[in-house]
């Protein structure tokens, strides 16, 4: 008799975005005309760069001759994108990272969540409080999470790291010892990066207690602070304890393409197996590649063009997030990142719950941000707004803002 | 400390697909200028159809202009090409099913790959053998195959389905009762076709024993013969056991591009948990949706145009198949399939193994095919040629073939 995956049960409501999707659909249906400004889910609204459409139409026209035709791409992605990869995003920071350690994907969000699978089923992972509910909703489903609790908003066998204004959301180490650590700098969704020292202690922690650090770096390309590292591999021993996955959605607007990348160097191994083998099975059995015209645009991102169009796309987010994080701070509000990241973590006014503000800024502003506690307990009391609208909408915001 | 999914210890060398590979490659290193042909590796060879690269390239332009451009797509696909796949594939079949029951994905080995996580982890699972090998690798990462026997070459919690010359390779009702039932057709490996009515005994064995067919249709667009089901929910009480897996990459040449979908009829509950709701969240969990441009070129696929240029590519194809199976026949083989799949199933001569016959053909002759034995045990002494090469080409490997 079949029966179903019960871990799904223990899934708590839906996921996150989704019931924000749910709310604003039931304000538009029941406000028809109210123009919404949408600085909630982490989607990019500038269009793809000259330089990519260029490369897209090409591989097109390739696709559609028999001489230029691509069928199943390599199993790990086509070596011209993994060498560019390598090339620009590593080499050129001094890192040591080979193009067989990278494996394209059609995006960080489902490495991050696949990348479990690999380790053993009775894994203790920590995650970070507030977190990317993919890291702990993929663990749920594969039974490492344990039970939930209604009261601590906590699941049993997960280990919590609270990211909080104590600590200036950077996650102190936890008393039990994980196999498996998630983290992700710069954060979402609290904006805030961390430090190459800070990060050097957790690849010690890590070194130190044969653990796995699962490092999505998915915002590294809004750094502007020339201190702050891209890479967990600028850290010494990273290589030998750490998976960074990379996104070309934020830097290069891919949201509607899907390319990724997961880096594993083939010196990390646990119990003397190679995890880099591991993924590449898993990669190879459950996973037919990323479209090939999709990989060729991901290849112009690192042409010159290309590279100077993204760059220009970024610095037009981040105008809009320094705009609206000193437009709210100037409004009395609360406010973290922004900085080098395209999040803005905002303290909710007046003791209001995350989900109250979400709703009062959403019926009485038309401003769609997300819920901290959506994030986790710890993001209770807070709210994150997104730098990828347009700067028209953001200024529009924080005048609608201003009048709560 | 960090361990490994011991499961992935349990997996049989390499993927069937990486190991032809290897040979292949090792063969052209040591024979430089040999001109191989390739009818392994189920991979197409014509490119994309002029309608289909044209609606690529005017939603490449879409993704360049702000106004038009698309970041995350919906959860289950756009909406234009659930309903175009509903429209052609189901409804003029007469076949009950709506558009947010299609989940479109990334292609049909990802999707078949996943399936299994919503299940639970003690599920029984039947696979035919021999075997399409993600089915069988997929359960194996999962833990719930069991260990490999070097003796029967068989996992010890699978249930085995042989097909064999004395069944016309469609499988028997097994002993002992499944969970879960993985059945492909047309059958890759062995390109045979299943009847309706046979097809209706396979649902009524599930809906009396409450199991769930996981049906993978990939090769349904190859069916010549009128008579055959495209789909299993042409048989009747299908939608309340069944899902059901299709793909773009053989019908359409997408093996490049990437496009598949997974059907699950809100009907399909086990203890009354909805299976369309468990597969919603893993699909909204874990993963972001398929290009938009993708998704377009998947909607062109439907146009008068399109559709009429699909079919002449599948003609030629079949042009292929039928070459193949009657010259092969000719000079002695026997040989299965090919009539209304791309695959041909050929008896290795004078009792070689499947994998003797490989190093023959690559060897002696220079053609590369796939060792059944990859597929399975049952696959022991047969051998898989595809018809996805060109015309010139599957009258070389015959004349090669010929002189072996």
């Amino acid at each position: 008799m079949a029966t179903i995956n019960e871990n799904y049960l223990k899934l708590q409501g839906s996921y996150l975005f989704q019931t924000v999707a749910r709310k604003v659909h039931e304000f538009e249906s029941n406000n028809q005309g109210a123009r919404l400004i949408k600085l909630g889910i982490g989607d990019v609204t500038q269009p793809i760069a000259p330089a990519i459409t260029a490369a897209l139409h090409r591989a097109v026209d390739e696709m559609g001759a028999a001489e230029t035709f691509h069928g199943y791409a390599p199993d790990l992605g086509y070596e011209f994108l993994r060498n560019a990869i390598v090339e620009n995003e590593y080499r050129k920071r001094g890192i040591d990272i080979e193009p067989d350690e990278i494996f394209i994907s059609d995006g960080a969000k489902s490495d991050c969540s696949n990348i479990q699978e690999i380790f053993d089923h009775n894994s203790l992972v920590a995650v970070c409080d507030p977190v990317y509910p993919v890291y702990v909703d993929s663990n749920v489903m594969a039974g490492r999470a344990g039970n939930f609790s209604e009261e601590t908003k906590h699941y049993s066998r997960l280990i919590y790291l609270p990211c909080t204004e104590d600590n200036g959301f950077i996650p102190d180490f936890p008393k039990i010892k994980p196999d498996l650590i998630y983290l992700c700098f710069p954060n979402n969704p609290t904006g805030v990066a961390i430090t190459k020292d800070r990060l050097q202690e957790w690849v010690d922690y890590a070194l130190k207690n044969d653990a796995v650090i699962l490092y999505d770096a998915a915002y590294e390309a809004y750094i502007n602070d020339d201190q702050l590292p891209h890479s967990i591999y600028e850290c010494s021993g990273a290589e030998y304890c750490a998976i960074e996955f990379r996104s070309f959605s934020k830097n290069a607007g891919f949201t509607g393409l899907r390319l990724g990348y997961t880096v594993i160097s083939k010196k990390l191994k646990l119990h003397g197996e190679s995890v880099h083998s591991m993924w590449a099975r898993r990669h190879g059995t459950k996973y037919n590649g990323a479209p090939y015209i999709v990989q060729r645009a991901g290849e112009a991102v690192y042409t010159p063009e290309g590279s100077r169009q993204i760059k220009e796309q970024i610095a037009t987010y981040m105008k809009n997030a320094q705009y609206l994080k000193s437009a709210l701070a100037g409004a009395g509000y609360t406010v973290y990142g922004g900085e080098n990241a395209p999040y803005i973590w905002l303290k909710t006014p007046r003791g209001l719950s995350s989900w109250e503000f979400f709703d009062l800024l959403l019926n009485n502003a038309g401003v769609v941000g997300t819920p901290g506690s959506g994030f986790g307990s710890h993001g209770e009391g807070f709210f994150r707004l997104t730098a990828f609208g347009t700067y028209e909408n953001s200024r529009e915001a924080i005048a609608r803002i201003k009048c709560l």
